[in-house]
Protein backbone atom coordinates (compact mmCIF):
# COMPACT_ATOMS: atom_id res chain seq x y z
CA UNK A 1 0.00 0.00 0.00
CA UNK A 2 0.84 3.36 -0.96
CA UNK A 3 0.28 7.24 0.04
CA UNK A 4 0.50 10.46 -1.59
CA UNK A 5 0.88 13.68 -0.62
CA UNK A 6 1.22 16.89 -2.78
CA UNK A 7 2.52 20.22 -0.97
CA UNK A 8 2.74 23.38 -3.75
CA UNK A 9 5.86 25.52 -3.87
CA UNK A 10 6.10 28.81 -2.10
CA UNK A 11 8.13 31.91 -3.01
CA UNK A 12 8.86 34.30 -0.11
CA UNK A 13 9.24 37.87 -1.51
CA UNK A 14 9.41 39.62 2.60
CA UNK A 15 10.30 38.46 5.78
CA UNK A 16 11.35 39.18 9.21
CA UNK A 17 12.09 36.03 11.49
CA UNK A 18 11.54 36.07 15.07
CA UNK A 19 13.31 34.10 17.93
CA UNK A 20 11.99 31.56 20.75
CA UNK A 21 13.20 29.36 23.65
CA UNK A 22 13.32 26.27 23.00
CA UNK A 23 14.60 27.49 19.19
CA UNK A 24 12.31 25.03 17.48
CA UNK A 25 9.76 27.86 18.12
CA UNK A 26 11.49 30.29 15.97
CA UNK A 27 9.74 31.01 12.69
CA UNK A 28 9.10 34.18 10.62
CA UNK A 29 6.45 36.91 9.43
CA UNK A 30 6.34 37.97 5.17
CA UNK A 31 4.37 37.26 2.21
CA UNK A 32 4.54 34.10 0.63
CA UNK A 33 3.18 32.71 -2.70
CA UNK A 34 2.12 29.18 -3.60
CA UNK A 35 2.17 27.58 -6.95
CA UNK A 36 0.22 25.04 -8.92
CA UNK A 37 3.61 22.96 -8.93
CA UNK A 38 5.30 21.74 -5.95
CA UNK A 39 6.78 18.58 -4.26
CA UNK A 40 4.70 15.13 -4.31
CA UNK A 41 5.42 12.86 -2.07
CA UNK A 42 4.79 9.03 -2.07
CA UNK A 43 5.00 7.24 1.22
CA UNK A 44 5.18 2.69 1.57
CA UNK A 45 6.64 0.59 3.77
CA UNK A 46 10.05 -0.74 3.64
CA UNK A 47 11.76 -4.01 3.98
CA UNK A 48 14.77 -1.95 4.99
CA UNK A 49 15.57 -1.14 8.84
CA UNK A 50 15.76 2.51 8.41
CA UNK A 51 13.79 4.76 6.60
CA UNK A 52 15.12 5.25 2.59
CA UNK A 53 14.13 9.12 1.07
CA UNK A 54 14.59 9.46 -2.68
CA UNK A 55 14.47 12.31 -4.71
CA UNK A 56 14.09 11.87 -7.91
CA UNK A 57 15.25 8.59 -7.86
CA UNK A 58 18.18 9.30 -6.01
CA UNK A 59 19.25 8.45 -2.41
CA UNK A 60 19.27 11.06 -0.20
CA UNK A 61 19.81 11.68 3.52
CA UNK A 62 17.08 14.89 3.85
CA UNK A 63 17.17 15.92 7.50
CA UNK A 64 14.39 17.70 7.11
CA UNK A 65 12.37 14.77 5.56
CA UNK A 66 13.80 12.29 8.15
CA UNK A 67 13.02 14.24 11.26
CA UNK A 68 9.10 14.28 10.39
CA UNK A 69 9.07 10.57 9.61
CA UNK A 70 11.30 10.29 12.96
CA UNK A 71 8.48 11.91 14.71
CA UNK A 72 5.34 10.23 13.08
CA UNK A 73 6.54 6.39 12.37
CA UNK A 74 8.49 3.92 14.23
CA UNK A 75 8.21 1.71 11.34
CA UNK A 76 10.90 2.35 8.18
CA UNK A 77 9.14 3.74 5.45
CA UNK A 78 9.88 4.12 1.74
CA UNK A 79 10.16 7.99 0.62
CA UNK A 80 9.80 8.97 -3.10
CA UNK A 81 9.65 12.41 -3.79
CA UNK A 82 9.48 14.38 -7.15
CA UNK A 83 10.02 18.08 -6.68
CA UNK A 84 9.10 20.44 -9.43
CA UNK A 85 11.49 22.62 -8.66
CA UNK A 86 15.34 22.68 -7.35
CA UNK A 87 16.63 22.65 -3.84
CA UNK A 88 17.82 25.35 -2.24
CA UNK A 89 16.48 28.11 -4.87
CA UNK A 90 13.85 29.51 -2.91
CA UNK A 91 11.07 27.65 -3.70
CA UNK A 92 10.51 26.16 -0.37
CA UNK A 93 11.06 22.45 -1.63
CA UNK A 94 12.37 21.27 1.61
CA UNK A 95 9.08 22.36 3.49
CA UNK A 96 7.16 20.87 0.73
CA UNK A 97 9.06 17.54 1.31
CA UNK A 98 8.34 17.54 4.84
CA UNK A 99 4.48 19.13 5.21
CA UNK A 100 3.79 16.46 1.96
CA UNK A 101 5.87 13.61 3.51
CA UNK A 102 3.44 14.54 7.05
CA UNK A 103 0.55 14.08 5.57
CA UNK A 104 0.84 10.66 3.27
CA UNK A 105 2.85 9.13 6.67
CA UNK A 106 -0.71 10.04 8.48
CA UNK A 107 -2.72 8.24 5.71
CA UNK A 108 -0.39 5.53 5.25
CA UNK A 109 -0.28 4.69 8.70
CA UNK A 110 -3.82 5.80 9.86
CA UNK A 111 -2.41 7.96 12.37
CA UNK A 112 -5.40 10.15 12.74
CA UNK A 113 -3.64 13.46 12.86
CA UNK A 114 -4.91 16.49 12.32
CA UNK A 115 -4.05 18.89 9.90
CA UNK A 116 -3.02 21.22 12.29
CA UNK A 117 -0.68 19.30 14.16
CA UNK A 118 1.00 18.13 10.71
CA UNK A 119 1.23 21.12 10.22
CA UNK A 120 3.15 22.01 13.26
CA UNK A 121 5.42 18.76 12.89
CA UNK A 122 6.71 20.08 9.38
CA UNK A 123 7.32 23.60 10.48
CA UNK A 124 9.00 23.07 13.19
CA UNK A 125 11.31 19.77 11.14
CA UNK A 126 12.11 23.05 9.11
CA UNK A 127 13.31 25.22 11.84
CA UNK A 128 15.23 22.65 13.36
CA UNK A 129 17.34 21.61 10.26
CA UNK A 130 17.60 25.48 9.36
CA UNK A 131 16.20 24.77 6.33
CA UNK A 132 13.43 27.37 6.14
CA UNK A 133 11.42 29.43 8.68
CA UNK A 134 8.31 30.25 6.90
CA UNK A 135 7.19 28.29 4.06
CA UNK A 136 5.64 25.43 5.68
CA UNK A 137 2.98 27.71 6.96
CA UNK A 138 2.15 29.01 3.38
CA UNK A 139 2.05 25.72 1.92
CA UNK A 140 -0.34 24.80 4.78
CA UNK A 141 -2.86 27.44 3.13
CA UNK A 142 -1.93 28.31 -0.25
CA UNK A 143 -2.59 31.74 -1.95
CA UNK A 144 -1.10 35.27 -2.18
CA UNK A 145 -0.79 35.30 1.57
CA UNK A 146 1.03 37.22 4.77
CA UNK A 147 2.00 35.83 7.99
CA UNK A 148 1.43 38.64 10.80
CA UNK A 149 1.80 36.75 13.94
CA UNK A 150 4.41 35.67 16.07
CA UNK A 151 4.40 32.31 17.45
CA UNK A 152 1.29 31.39 14.93
CA UNK A 153 3.65 29.31 11.94
CA UNK A 154 0.17 28.26 10.35
CA UNK A 155 -2.05 31.12 10.43
CA UNK A 156 -1.65 33.40 7.59
CA UNK A 157 -4.65 36.28 6.04
CA UNK A 158 -5.08 36.53 2.05
CA UNK A 159 -3.28 39.71 0.65
CA UNK A 160 -6.23 41.33 -1.53
CA UNK A 161 -3.82 41.34 -4.38
CA UNK A 162 -5.27 40.66 -7.69
CA UNK A 163 -3.52 37.03 -9.50
CA UNK A 164 -1.54 37.06 -12.36
CA UNK A 165 0.95 34.64 -13.88
CA UNK A 166 4.00 35.30 -12.78
CA UNK A 167 7.00 34.61 -14.48
CA UNK A 168 10.39 33.00 -12.65
CA UNK A 169 14.22 32.94 -13.11
CA UNK A 170 16.74 30.18 -11.21
CA UNK A 171 20.20 30.98 -10.94
CA UNK A 172 21.06 28.84 -8.44
CA UNK A 173 20.88 28.03 -4.83
CA UNK A 174 21.65 29.86 -1.33
CA UNK A 175 22.23 28.19 1.72
CA UNK A 176 19.79 28.52 3.98
CA UNK A 177 21.21 28.04 7.15
CA UNK A 178 23.90 30.46 6.15
CA UNK A 179 21.78 33.20 6.15
CA UNK A 180 18.94 32.03 9.07
CA UNK A 181 21.73 31.09 11.49
CA UNK A 182 23.90 33.97 11.52
CA UNK A 183 23.04 36.95 14.04
CA UNK A 184 24.80 39.53 12.13
CA UNK A 185 22.67 38.78 8.69
CA UNK A 186 19.72 38.44 10.32
CA UNK A 187 19.45 42.04 11.96
CA UNK A 188 20.23 43.77 8.59
CA UNK A 189 17.40 41.37 7.12
CA UNK A 190 14.96 42.25 10.18
CA UNK A 191 15.27 45.75 9.99
CA UNK A 192 14.59 46.30 6.58
CA UNK A 193 11.98 43.22 6.46
CA UNK A 194 9.67 44.70 9.12
CA UNK A 195 9.92 48.35 7.29
CA UNK A 196 8.28 46.01 4.26
CA UNK A 197 6.06 44.70 6.33
CA UNK A 198 5.04 48.12 7.83
CA UNK A 199 4.79 49.47 3.96
CA UNK A 200 2.28 46.31 2.76
CA UNK A 201 0.03 46.89 5.88
CA UNK A 202 -0.83 50.62 5.12
CA UNK A 203 -1.41 49.65 1.45
CA UNK A 204 -3.80 48.11 2.91
CA UNK A 205 -6.92 47.12 0.19
CA UNK A 206 -4.79 49.60 -2.72
CA UNK A 207 -1.55 46.82 -2.92
CA UNK A 208 -0.95 45.60 -6.52
CA UNK A 209 1.12 42.77 -7.46
CA UNK A 210 3.74 45.51 -9.01
CA UNK A 211 3.32 47.30 -5.53
CA UNK A 212 4.11 43.81 -3.64
CA UNK A 213 6.76 43.29 -5.75
CA UNK A 214 8.63 46.78 -5.75
CA UNK A 215 8.40 46.50 -1.93
CA UNK A 216 10.46 43.02 -1.80
CA UNK A 217 12.72 44.53 -4.28
CA UNK A 218 13.45 47.21 -1.75
CA UNK A 219 13.81 44.80 1.24
CA UNK A 220 15.72 42.20 -0.97
CA UNK A 221 18.37 45.11 -1.92
CA UNK A 222 18.11 46.63 1.51
CA UNK A 223 18.12 43.72 3.40
CA UNK A 224 21.46 42.63 1.89
CA UNK A 225 19.90 39.57 0.64
CA UNK A 226 19.98 40.54 -3.01
CA UNK A 227 24.24 39.97 -3.83
CA UNK A 228 24.62 38.26 -7.37
CA UNK A 229 25.31 40.04 -10.66
CA UNK A 230 23.56 37.96 -12.16
CA UNK A 231 20.37 37.92 -10.27
CA UNK A 232 20.11 41.65 -10.00
CA UNK A 233 20.83 42.19 -13.98
CA UNK A 234 17.90 39.56 -14.52
CA UNK A 235 15.59 41.96 -12.44
CA UNK A 236 16.94 45.35 -13.60
CA UNK A 237 15.96 43.07 -17.54
CA UNK A 238 12.65 42.35 -16.24
CA UNK A 239 12.29 46.12 -14.47
CA UNK A 240 13.08 47.56 -18.36
CA UNK A 241 10.47 45.30 -19.96
CA UNK A 242 8.06 47.53 -17.70
CA UNK A 243 7.38 44.47 -15.69
CA UNK A 244 7.76 44.87 -11.69
CA UNK A 245 10.36 42.29 -10.19
CA UNK A 246 12.25 40.80 -7.46
CA UNK A 247 14.25 38.17 -6.03
CA UNK A 248 13.10 34.83 -4.62
CA UNK A 249 13.96 34.31 -1.06
CA UNK A 250 15.89 32.07 -0.18
CA UNK A 251 17.37 31.54 -3.31
CA UNK A 252 19.36 32.78 -6.59
CA UNK A 253 16.34 33.47 -8.55
CA UNK A 254 14.13 36.32 -9.48
CA UNK A 255 10.52 36.28 -9.84
CA UNK A 256 8.66 38.96 -12.11
CA UNK A 257 4.94 40.69 -13.02
CA UNK A 258 6.07 39.52 -16.76
CA UNK A 259 8.12 37.84 -18.77
CA UNK A 260 12.04 38.57 -19.27
CA UNK A 261 15.02 36.84 -20.47
CA UNK A 262 15.20 32.95 -19.68
CA UNK A 263 11.84 33.23 -17.28
CA UNK A 264 9.50 30.76 -17.37
CA UNK A 265 5.64 31.37 -16.58
CA UNK A 266 4.32 29.90 -13.09
CA UNK A 267 0.44 30.24 -11.77
CA UNK A 268 -0.73 30.59 -8.22
CA UNK A 269 -2.37 27.69 -6.31
CA UNK A 270 -5.17 29.06 -4.05
CA UNK A 271 -4.66 25.61 -2.29
CA UNK A 272 -2.31 24.27 0.14
CA UNK A 273 -1.00 20.73 1.16
CA UNK A 274 -3.43 17.69 0.26
CA UNK A 275 -3.44 14.32 -0.43
CA UNK A 276 -3.08 13.44 -4.20
CA UNK A 277 -6.65 12.71 -5.97
CA UNK B 1 -10.50 26.25 -18.32
CA UNK B 2 -11.26 24.32 -15.81
CA UNK B 3 -10.88 24.08 -11.80
CA UNK B 4 -11.29 20.45 -9.70
CA UNK B 5 -11.75 20.25 -6.16
CA UNK B 6 -12.59 17.50 -4.18
CA UNK B 7 -14.26 16.84 -0.71
CA UNK B 8 -14.38 13.96 1.47
CA UNK B 9 -17.91 11.76 2.29
CA UNK B 10 -18.67 12.36 6.20
CA UNK B 11 -20.54 10.33 8.02
CA UNK B 12 -21.68 11.59 11.40
CA UNK B 13 -22.14 9.09 14.30
CA UNK B 14 -23.38 11.52 16.90
CA UNK B 15 -24.57 15.39 17.18
CA UNK B 16 -26.58 17.85 18.63
CA UNK B 17 -27.51 21.39 17.54
CA UNK B 18 -26.70 24.95 18.57
CA UNK B 19 -28.90 27.66 17.73
CA UNK B 20 -27.57 31.22 16.35
CA UNK B 21 -28.98 34.81 15.92
CA UNK B 22 -29.03 35.55 13.04
CA UNK B 23 -29.88 31.51 12.14
CA UNK B 24 -27.02 31.51 9.47
CA UNK B 25 -24.71 31.11 12.39
CA UNK B 26 -26.30 27.26 13.51
CA UNK B 27 -24.31 24.25 13.94
CA UNK B 28 -24.03 21.30 15.36
CA UNK B 29 -21.19 19.55 17.67
CA UNK B 30 -20.79 15.60 17.52
CA UNK B 31 -18.71 13.21 16.07
CA UNK B 32 -17.59 12.26 12.35
CA UNK B 33 -15.53 10.19 9.90
CA UNK B 34 -14.10 11.79 6.79
CA UNK B 35 -14.43 8.32 3.64
CA UNK B 36 -11.70 8.15 0.89
CA UNK B 37 -14.93 9.15 -1.94
CA UNK B 38 -16.46 11.89 -1.36
CA UNK B 39 -17.48 15.02 -4.43
CA UNK B 40 -15.44 15.75 -7.02
CA UNK B 41 -16.79 19.01 -8.44
CA UNK B 42 -15.33 20.73 -11.93
CA UNK B 43 -16.10 24.00 -12.81
CA UNK B 44 -16.02 26.68 -16.19
CA UNK B 45 -16.82 29.71 -16.87
CA UNK B 46 -20.57 29.27 -18.62
CA UNK B 47 -21.85 31.15 -21.82
CA UNK B 48 -24.97 30.73 -20.32
CA UNK B 49 -27.13 33.49 -18.70
CA UNK B 50 -26.89 31.45 -15.05
CA UNK B 51 -25.27 29.42 -13.07
CA UNK B 52 -25.71 25.32 -14.56
CA UNK B 53 -25.20 22.63 -11.98
CA UNK B 54 -25.21 19.02 -13.17
CA UNK B 55 -24.92 15.93 -10.93
CA UNK B 56 -23.76 12.80 -12.32
CA UNK B 57 -24.51 14.76 -15.58
CA UNK B 58 -28.00 16.01 -14.61
CA UNK B 59 -28.96 19.30 -14.70
CA UNK B 60 -29.90 20.13 -11.15
CA UNK B 61 -31.50 23.35 -9.16
CA UNK B 62 -28.96 22.42 -5.83
CA UNK B 63 -29.50 25.57 -3.70
CA UNK B 64 -26.85 24.48 -1.24
CA UNK B 65 -24.75 24.60 -4.15
CA UNK B 66 -26.01 27.79 -5.73
CA UNK B 67 -25.45 29.73 -2.68
CA UNK B 68 -21.70 29.12 -2.67
CA UNK B 69 -22.11 30.26 -6.64
CA UNK B 70 -23.79 33.19 -5.94
CA UNK B 71 -21.59 34.16 -2.87
CA UNK B 72 -18.09 33.84 -4.82
CA UNK B 73 -19.23 34.53 -8.48
CA UNK B 74 -20.31 37.18 -10.46
CA UNK B 75 -20.24 35.43 -14.30
CA UNK B 76 -22.27 32.65 -14.52
CA UNK B 77 -20.37 29.05 -14.08
CA UNK B 78 -20.63 25.53 -15.32
CA UNK B 79 -20.24 22.63 -12.69
CA UNK B 80 -19.90 19.39 -12.76
CA UNK B 81 -20.46 17.53 -9.38
CA UNK B 82 -20.07 13.76 -9.36
CA UNK B 83 -20.60 12.28 -6.38
CA UNK B 84 -19.68 8.70 -4.89
CA UNK B 85 -22.94 8.57 -2.80
CA UNK B 86 -26.35 8.98 -3.12
CA UNK B 87 -27.40 12.28 -1.60
CA UNK B 88 -29.84 12.73 1.40
CA UNK B 89 -28.46 9.07 2.84
CA UNK B 90 -26.00 10.68 5.62
CA UNK B 91 -22.53 10.97 3.87
CA UNK B 92 -22.45 14.64 3.75
CA UNK B 93 -22.58 14.69 -0.17
CA UNK B 94 -24.19 18.15 -0.39
CA UNK B 95 -21.79 19.94 2.40
CA UNK B 96 -18.77 18.36 0.30
CA UNK B 97 -20.28 19.34 -2.92
CA UNK B 98 -20.46 22.93 -1.39
CA UNK B 99 -17.18 22.62 -0.03
CA UNK B 100 -15.83 21.73 -3.25
CA UNK B 101 -17.54 23.88 -5.39
CA UNK B 102 -16.44 26.80 -3.22
CA UNK B 103 -12.36 25.72 -3.61
CA UNK B 104 -13.01 24.81 -7.26
CA UNK B 105 -14.60 28.39 -8.06
CA UNK B 106 -11.35 30.13 -6.07
CA UNK B 107 -9.01 28.70 -8.06
CA UNK B 108 -10.84 29.39 -11.42
CA UNK B 109 -11.66 33.18 -10.55
CA UNK B 110 -8.24 33.57 -8.49
CA UNK B 111 -10.28 34.38 -5.56
CA UNK B 112 -7.57 34.47 -3.44
CA UNK B 113 -9.97 33.67 -0.57
CA UNK B 114 -8.68 32.08 2.48
CA UNK B 115 -9.19 27.97 3.26
CA UNK B 116 -11.05 29.39 6.82
CA UNK B 117 -13.44 31.55 4.46
CA UNK B 118 -14.16 28.53 1.75
CA UNK B 119 -14.80 26.66 4.39
CA UNK B 120 -17.28 29.22 6.30
CA UNK B 121 -19.12 29.79 3.07
CA UNK B 122 -19.77 26.42 2.48
CA UNK B 123 -20.73 25.81 6.13
CA UNK B 124 -23.29 28.84 5.64
CA UNK B 125 -25.11 27.54 2.61
CA UNK B 126 -25.71 24.67 3.92
CA UNK B 127 -27.27 25.86 7.32
CA UNK B 128 -29.45 28.59 5.25
CA UNK B 129 -30.71 25.80 3.07
CA UNK B 130 -31.26 23.29 6.08
CA UNK B 131 -29.32 20.34 3.90
CA UNK B 132 -27.07 19.95 6.88
CA UNK B 133 -25.52 21.77 10.13
CA UNK B 134 -21.98 20.00 10.89
CA UNK B 135 -20.80 18.33 7.47
CA UNK B 136 -18.56 20.70 6.64
CA UNK B 137 -16.41 21.00 9.05
CA UNK B 138 -15.57 17.44 9.30
CA UNK B 139 -15.47 17.60 5.45
CA UNK B 140 -12.58 20.67 5.67
CA UNK B 141 -10.13 18.57 8.22
CA UNK B 142 -10.75 15.18 7.57
CA UNK B 143 -9.93 12.41 9.93
CA UNK B 144 -12.20 10.70 12.97
CA UNK B 145 -12.94 13.94 14.78
CA UNK B 146 -15.02 15.23 17.31
CA UNK B 147 -16.38 19.21 16.95
CA UNK B 148 -16.59 20.42 20.92
CA UNK B 149 -17.36 24.54 20.20
CA UNK B 150 -20.29 26.26 19.56
CA UNK B 151 -20.17 28.85 17.01
CA UNK B 152 -16.33 27.29 15.52
CA UNK B 153 -17.67 24.91 12.69
CA UNK B 154 -14.27 24.30 11.64
CA UNK B 155 -12.47 23.75 14.47
CA UNK B 156 -12.48 19.81 15.16
CA UNK B 157 -10.12 17.45 17.35
CA UNK B 158 -8.97 13.99 16.55
CA UNK B 159 -10.52 11.88 18.50
CA UNK B 160 -8.09 8.98 19.49
CA UNK B 161 -9.62 5.87 17.95
CA UNK B 162 -7.70 3.37 16.37
CA UNK B 163 -8.87 3.16 12.53
CA UNK B 164 -9.84 0.39 10.34
CA UNK B 165 -12.29 -0.51 7.44
CA UNK B 166 -15.68 0.41 8.16
CA UNK B 167 -18.67 -1.51 6.32
CA UNK B 168 -22.06 0.83 5.60
CA UNK B 169 -25.04 -0.41 3.85
CA UNK B 170 -27.81 2.58 2.62
CA UNK B 171 -31.07 2.01 2.53
CA UNK B 172 -32.60 5.35 1.55
CA UNK B 173 -32.29 8.86 2.38
CA UNK B 174 -33.67 10.94 5.44
CA UNK B 175 -35.12 14.65 4.37
CA UNK B 176 -32.78 16.50 6.90
CA UNK B 177 -34.95 19.72 6.44
CA UNK B 178 -37.57 17.74 8.34
CA UNK B 179 -35.27 17.14 10.95
CA UNK B 180 -33.44 19.89 11.78
CA UNK B 181 -35.99 22.64 11.61
CA UNK B 182 -38.42 20.73 13.71
CA UNK B 183 -37.81 22.35 17.28
CA UNK B 184 -39.78 19.16 18.63
CA UNK B 185 -37.34 16.41 16.83
CA UNK B 186 -34.34 18.85 17.83
CA UNK B 187 -35.26 18.32 21.74
CA UNK B 188 -34.57 14.62 21.76
CA UNK B 189 -32.05 14.66 19.88
CA UNK B 190 -29.97 17.27 21.87
CA UNK B 191 -30.43 15.82 24.78
CA UNK B 192 -29.66 12.37 23.43
CA UNK B 193 -26.52 14.38 21.70
CA UNK B 194 -25.59 15.52 24.39
CA UNK B 195 -25.41 12.48 26.79
CA UNK B 196 -23.64 10.88 23.98
CA UNK B 197 -20.74 13.92 23.35
CA UNK B 198 -20.25 13.59 27.26
CA UNK B 199 -19.94 9.73 27.33
CA UNK B 200 -17.42 10.29 24.15
CA UNK B 201 -15.57 12.75 26.45
CA UNK B 202 -15.63 10.70 29.42
CA UNK B 203 -13.91 7.56 27.82
CA UNK B 204 -11.35 10.04 26.82
CA UNK B 205 -8.16 7.67 25.19
CA UNK B 206 -9.74 4.80 26.20
CA UNK B 207 -12.48 5.09 23.13
CA UNK B 208 -12.36 2.56 20.76
CA UNK B 209 -14.21 2.51 17.49
CA UNK B 210 -16.60 -0.12 18.85
CA UNK B 211 -17.29 1.66 21.73
CA UNK B 212 -17.83 4.67 19.96
CA UNK B 213 -19.67 2.82 17.73
CA UNK B 214 -22.16 1.84 20.59
CA UNK B 215 -22.74 5.14 21.97
CA UNK B 216 -23.44 6.30 18.49
CA UNK B 217 -26.15 3.20 18.44
CA UNK B 218 -27.65 4.46 21.83
CA UNK B 219 -28.10 8.22 20.81
CA UNK B 220 -29.88 6.51 17.67
CA UNK B 221 -32.29 5.03 19.08
CA UNK B 222 -32.42 7.40 22.00
CA UNK B 223 -32.90 10.44 19.95
CA UNK B 224 -36.28 8.85 17.69
CA UNK B 225 -33.86 9.24 14.60
CA UNK B 226 -33.49 5.19 14.28
CA UNK B 227 -37.31 4.69 13.08
CA UNK B 228 -36.73 2.48 10.07
CA UNK B 229 -37.31 -0.97 10.70
CA UNK B 230 -34.93 -2.36 8.27
CA UNK B 231 -32.56 -0.55 9.29
CA UNK B 232 -32.46 -1.49 12.31
CA UNK B 233 -32.54 -5.47 11.08
CA UNK B 234 -29.19 -4.51 9.49
CA UNK B 235 -27.71 -3.01 12.49
CA UNK B 236 -28.82 -6.17 14.52
CA UNK B 237 -27.51 -8.41 12.26
CA UNK B 238 -24.19 -6.54 12.09
CA UNK B 239 -24.05 -6.88 15.87
CA UNK B 240 -25.21 -10.54 15.68
CA UNK B 241 -22.22 -11.32 13.62
CA UNK B 242 -20.04 -9.67 16.41
CA UNK B 243 -19.43 -6.25 15.15
CA UNK B 244 -20.55 -2.35 16.44
CA UNK B 245 -23.01 -0.94 14.29
CA UNK B 246 -25.29 2.05 14.26
CA UNK B 247 -27.41 4.47 11.99
CA UNK B 248 -25.43 7.29 9.59
CA UNK B 249 -27.18 10.54 10.46
CA UNK B 250 -28.88 11.68 9.04
CA UNK B 251 -29.98 8.72 6.65
CA UNK B 252 -31.64 5.54 6.83
CA UNK B 253 -28.66 3.88 6.36
CA UNK B 254 -25.94 1.77 8.49
CA UNK B 255 -22.18 1.89 9.38
CA UNK B 256 -20.58 -1.09 11.24
CA UNK B 257 -16.94 -2.27 12.28
CA UNK B 258 -17.26 -5.51 10.35
CA UNK B 259 -18.59 -6.87 7.10
CA UNK B 260 -22.37 -7.58 7.40
CA UNK B 261 -25.28 -8.83 4.44
CA UNK B 262 -25.86 -6.09 1.50
CA UNK B 263 -23.07 -3.90 3.22
CA UNK B 264 -19.63 -2.44 1.28
CA UNK B 265 -16.69 -1.67 2.97
CA UNK B 266 -15.50 2.28 3.26
CA UNK B 267 -12.07 3.72 3.98
CA UNK B 268 -10.88 6.23 6.17
CA UNK B 269 -9.93 9.41 4.92
CA UNK B 270 -7.06 11.50 6.87
CA UNK B 271 -7.41 14.34 5.04
CA UNK B 272 -10.43 17.39 4.06
CA UNK B 273 -11.02 19.31 1.24
CA UNK B 274 -8.56 20.09 -1.50
CA UNK B 275 -8.05 21.08 -5.33
CA UNK B 276 -7.56 17.79 -7.83
CA UNK B 277 -4.50 16.94 -8.26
Amino acid sequence: MESCAFAPANISLVFETYDAHPPHGRGSLGVGITLTEGCRVRVQRSSDDAHRILVGGEAWEFPTVRTVLCELSSVPLRVEIEAAFPFGCGFGMSGASALAAAFAVNQLLSLNRGRNELGMIAHRAEVENATGLGDVGGQFNGGIMIKRHKFEPLTVEQLPVPPQTLHVRIFGPIHTPDVINSREKLQHINRAGHAAMQEITDAGSALTMDGLFRISHTFAAGSGLLQSARLRDAIASARAAGHAASMIMLGEAAVSTGSFPGSQPVEILYDGVSLCR
